[in-house]
Formats: structure tokens, sequence, C-alpha cells
């Protein structure tokens, strides 16, 4: 019925495929600020985001959608400290007409500070 | 590609809108129950449940749409004691052919007893 | 404008359809391994993983649709522990082209070790 692997699995061991469309949306999986090797980079919230949203522009504008696409994120911050950090880094990916949004604070999988889980709207593209 | 912001930002130094509409579904970020200042109301889970609910239900009319159109709620409790009081006032307001839901405790990142999250099908309205 | 219930209330006192369809997409609710009296299945995170998959599927089937149609997996462990089995279990329902993830730990609203909430495509089906 029709969905398509834009992104297949990236982490040995993990059977997720890391972006999927169907029916004209993008759905992406829990994004971190990981390395080629599976590390989570220094930096801090800042470096996390902005690698998170290079990773996600990257794939968008693969198959001709751009970050103005994303119509809803979820954010899962593991220190509610980094709320302020995290918004200020946002905000420069979305300059005007920001997606909706969910954040909450929870304990991730992997020593990360953010985690962004995505879906894009791409239509007949 | 075609996402419409129904509802903008409404919160100072929050890159989020409120409420997006694509590819017939409406999208809401992650509502709690704060007033005009941004300050969560008084009154507990019963009084927090229904103030989002007005809400909702204030976006949805105008845009032709009804509380009966939600098809998806995520809903995040930060005291479990408080589910069968927000399961309660939960259940007046979907009376019958309630949407599909997923309910768990978190940590928010401001002092509310309930952030609902939310996705309705309006199709080509 | 068009939900549909595809599966209804099933469990007394909550007020949520276990899912419902709407613009060629499949809604879960938030699913957890309970037997037909709503307790937790004993056997651990492999046993609760496949029992969760198992009604998936019934359901799935049911509609003419299948696992492979799950687009979207929203994961929620309750102890960290458990993440490597349930990887090894959940591969076993997806051995190619699995769907998109995101897994987080969270406390739950009942003692399960595992809730999934899955989005699935089916189009005009």
């Amino acid at each position: 019925m029709g969905k398509t692997i834009i992104v297949g699995e990236t982490v040995e061991g993990l059977p997720i495929s890391e972006v999927v469309q169907a029916g004209g949306f993008i759905f992406f999986s829990g994004l971190v600020a990981a390395d080629a090797e599976g590390r989570v980079i220094t930096g801090g919230i800042a470096a996390e985001t902005d690698h998170i949203f290079r990773q996600v522009e990257t794939t968008l504008q693969s198959i001709g959608a751009s970050l103005s696409d994303v119509v809803k994120v979820n954010a899962v911050l593991t220190n509610p400290n980094d709320f302020d950090g995290f918004n200020a880094t946002y905000r420069k990916h979305f300059h005007t007409e920001p997606p909706a949004r969910i954040t909450t604070c929870a304990q991730l999988l992997i020593d990360a500070r953010v985690e962004l889980d995505l879906v894009a709207y791409v239509g007949d593209l």
C-alpha cells in the first residue's frame, strides 16, 4: 500500500528505518546527535540540536523538500535546564512558521541531551 | 508543499506554532492549561483538562471541525494519581467514539499536571 | 469528516478507542501486553513484545493490511535494561524495512515493561 524507505537502517542491531515516507508524510525516527561511530557528539545542547537539524535537512533536501515542510516535532530533553538553550538553537532553524511541537523530559536510551522525532508533509512529491 | 499555520506562535520565546494543518490532518502542539499570562491555572486535573479541551474546541470550530475529528491523543501526566480524574474529565469531551490515545507519565517543562498533544483529521475541508 | 473506529473501547473506564482510521492512516492507542482481564502477562520483555505484535497483526489483518504497513512506532520502556531484549524480539516482527521508531524510557500507568503506539498507512484500502 505504499510505504517507502527514504533512509534505511543505520545503526547495527537496531531494527529501525531512519526515515519512512507514506501518504505524503515523512516520518523520522528519533534522532540524536551521534557521529558515524554512534557516539554522541560533545558541545552541549546547542551543538546537539544543530547536528540533528543538519541530518534532517540533508534528508529532506535529498527528496526535494526542506525544513519548512516539517509539521510536527516531538522533542525529548534529558535535562530541563537545557530548555532555553534548546529553544534558542531550534529557533535558528525555524525563523518563521515553526512546526507544532511537544517537549517533554525523559530518560533516553543513549547518553544524549536531546532526541527529536519529526513529521514532515511533502504531498505527492 | 502545503503546510498551513492555523494558530501561530503564542508564547514569547517559544519557536512553536500552536496548530498546523497539512495533508488533511491538524497537528496540535503540546497544550497545557495556562492563562493568557502563561501561568498554569489552579483547580487540579479536572480544571486543567477542561481548559485544554476548550482551547482545542475553539480552534477546531474556527476551521469548521469539532472534537469528534480528533483521531489521536498523546497524554502526558506528571502524577499517576491523576489518572482516574483525568479519564473522568476526558470522557465528558468524548462521549462516544473517543480518539486513540497513549498516556504516559513524564516531567513537563512547565508546572502543569497534564499536557495533551492531538492530531485531528479534517480531510479537504 | 471521516474517522472510522476500527477497534472501539476495550477497557472499562478508559475513554479510548483502540484503533482509529483516518485519511489512509491507522492510529493505534498505546498497547501493553495485557490479558482479557487487563492483567499484564508474565514472561518479561520478549513475551510482552510478542503479545503486543500479535494484537497489532490481528487488527491489521482484519482490514486487509499487515505489519509491513506500519510506518512509525513510539516505544516506551520502563526499564532501560530491557532495550536489547526488546530489539531482539522486535526484529522478529520486522525482518526487513522496519518502521521509523522513537524509543524512550518513562513511567507507565500500568505495571508493564513496554508500551507501543503505532501508525500504519493503508491508503484507500
